[in-house]
């Protein structure tokens, strides 16, 4: 095993749920986590996703074969920088970052070259509408898709790192989760699509409501399993999607832009034909991805 | 108990699963069952949701001191008509339709009328995307809204017709409903926004996913929770949703039309503070509603 010592720099949500599958599934070595806020890192140490929350987290990335990345994108995005300089080829950066484009250019200055340590970027498409620590659960990547995204960069990284990578590539398999490989840019078209529109979709819809029916208590009462499930991303830290909505901004806009085009177009066919080849469209998408 | 014969007419998911609940909470009368599909009127009986398969409509509506009407909106406007010269004080006729302003007019011609059968419009506001008898579940309105729509009419309703209606108002609480009464204009207004429009958006965004990844398989593999959640109600079916919108035209462009422009505001603002601004009106809601 070469993984013997990892350290998670950002234990929320994710980081700690990393911590916990890893040790679930049988990793035998070493995690030390830290986050900027320390009830997060003593949380996740109570809950055993790290063995050890530290107070120096350049010492503990110096001393760990996989440094992990959490937090939201501009975090992430300091940390590259931070670290880049401070650690050595057979040791490898990765992350559990919601866009990738902005990432693995940060990235280009500090990795993958020469006498320096590697950086592979990764998302594992699951989450909750809350965060922390607290909520970590290490099913949470069960039957969800781990996402990598190699470059010609990243598959030029030292050979000492690139063994850390290989490794590392096997643990989202034991997770239970489905691995894929995407190019950043297509990665970050895709992700707003499934990922990110939904998100701002919910928050448009939610904040709608609040806005329409706030002061009274008449609407929740009435709503079904589709109002729950429409408005449950509705709950998401604002602190995590302004860093989506700033480093992705394009893709999110041209598939909300195309979100309402197509809401008007409904609008304007409430009443003639075109609505059943609307249905129809969706119906075939649906029977095709039955999930 | 005033309610000894039922016949639902329009056995597909609701009307089979109110067979379905009736029985499970110790209805002791007799239940007939019609639908314009034979096959789910005899999937309806092998469910248990109804005694019998009738072939005669009308004469088991004669016979029944309650009947319910299920099925698309336009098909209870027809059956409304129909059964109106049929009945007598001492019956009752509900529905269990989504619409509910062109119902209750529909009804006014017809029903609370001195020497005629009484009429109180019913919505359970529960479903699922999919429909038909065989996937009815007695269990389906539990902890759901079951929405009536009394209306001066309905209060002036034959004393005998009224016995019955204030008895089929307790079974929704038997099956673990909340009930509450609506005015019909106010009801399709609120539905609009908590039902219509989560149907409407989620038709939307998958038929959208459609257009632009149908040929590909690359786009449900990555997609998480999210996604699911977003495109579920991508399956439900035309020929139900045609009338709703035909039905509760103005309700539903109105309150897509508010979304539309919330959606623009999000896209204009993914790098701006008003982003949070939006963020946190939907937390708002969702903490005070959290479901």
């Amino acid at each position: 095993m070469a993984i013997q010592r990892i350290a998670i720099l950002g234990t929320g949500l994710i980081g700690a749920s990393t911590g916990m599958a890893l040790r679930e599934h049988g990793f035998s070595g070493h995690i030390s986590g830290w986050d900027p806020n320390p009830q997060q890192a003593a949380t996740a140490q109570e809950r055993g996703a790290i063995h050890e929350a530290v107070s120096d987290p350049i010492s503990a990335a110096k001393q760990s074969d996989l440094i992990l990345l959490g937090g939201p994108v501009f975090t992430i995005l300091e940390w590259l920088e931070r670290l880049g300089p401070e650690l050595k080829p057979g040791q490898l950066v990765t992350d559990v970052g919601s866009v990738k484009g902005a990432l693995v250019e940060q990235a280009a200055r500090f990795y993958n070259l020469e006498g320096r340590a590697g950086f592979l970027g990764g998302h594992p498409m699951a989450g909750k509408e809350v965060g922390g620590a607290a909520n970590a659960d290490a099913d949470l990547f069960k039957d969800a898709a781990w996402l990598f995204t190699e470059t010609p960069e990243s598959y030029a990284m030292e050979t000492a790192s690139r063994e850390i990578a290989d490794e590392w590539r096997e643990w989202p398999l034991k997770f239970g989760c489905r691995v894929l490989d995407l190019e950043p840019a297509r990665h970050d078209m895709l992700c707003a699509w499934v990922s990110h529109l939904p998100q701002f979709i919910s928050t448009a819809f939610t904040a709608l409501l609040e806005d329409e029916f706030g002061s009274k208590d008449e609407v929740i009462p009435i709503g079904g399993r589709a109002l729950r499930e429409m408005t449950r991303l509705g709950s998401s830290p604002f602190s995590m999607w302004r860093d989506i909505a700033y480093t992705n901004t394009d893709a999110i806009a041209a598939s909300l832009l195309a979100l309402e085009q197509r809401l008007a177009h409904l609008r304007e066919n409430l009443k003639t034909p075109e609505l059943r080849e609307e249905f129809l469209l969706a119906n075939r998408f649906r029977s095709k991805n039955n999930q």
